[in-house]
């Protein structure tokens, strides 16, 4: 196999509405922060208020200590293996501990169980997509 | 809701052959590192091969143009919405790019069409993962 050789599939950029709304399909996403031991990135569930991005967590982990104040990255994607195809969407902004509570509205579904107490919230700069197909 | 209240899944932490055999069943990975313009994520094919995760990429990239010599982390993952469970690997390690040409055993099949020259490999020092059922 010559190593440029790849598939035959299309990138397509998604409009930022798309982004949007594909986004909210998937109930897990990934968020990224470069932390004291590197690039960092953990898997958690999420949910998206205007152009908010809504985390909970735990006071202990290490997206609390690490993530306040903080730029980073948040990774949406679906794909089908059967078909070679799928889409990403990854955003770029700034997240901040919100230690005010919260009523409950917007918050995400965790799956896990445990306390998760804090919610990190990520305000979103920049959101871009592509699909392959 | 109460902000602290969760859901009632278990997270079990996987050993690291697990985390190995599992990266194994996918056919896509996230790989993360720190850019210019902050923390980076992209969506990737790839392949494993021993302690290594194999990437190809244009020399135009991002990827190609940042990663090189770099701490890295590649994330995988597999989750099940309606059953709220599944599984996520992260890896943490070492990136720089293979400019030897190859001759295609080990190389990621990837779906997208288009000239991908370059190999991406990722020296794996660190993995863990967990289990959400």
């Amino acid at each position: 196999m010559d190593i440029s050789q790849t598939g035959s599939g299309q990138l397509l950029d998604l409009t930022a509405d798309e982004c949007w709304s594909l986004a909210l399909t998937q109930p897990v996403g990934r968020l990224v922060w470069t932390g004291p031991a590197g690039p960092t990135v953990v898997p958690v569930n999420f949910e998206v208020t205007g152009r908010r991005v809504v985390v909970r967590t735990a006071a202990y982990s290490s997206l609390a200590r690490e993530c306040d104040d903080s730029p980073v990255a948040f990774e949406v994607d679906e794909y089908d293996a059967a078909t070679r195809s799928g889409w990403s969407v990854v955003m770029r902004g700034h997240a901040h501990l919100d230690y005010s509570g919260s009523d409950g509205s917007n918050d995400p579904d965790v799956w896990p169980g445990g306390a998760r107490a804090l919610r990190v919230i990520v305000d979103v700069d920049e959101v871009s997509g592509r699909r392959v197909s």
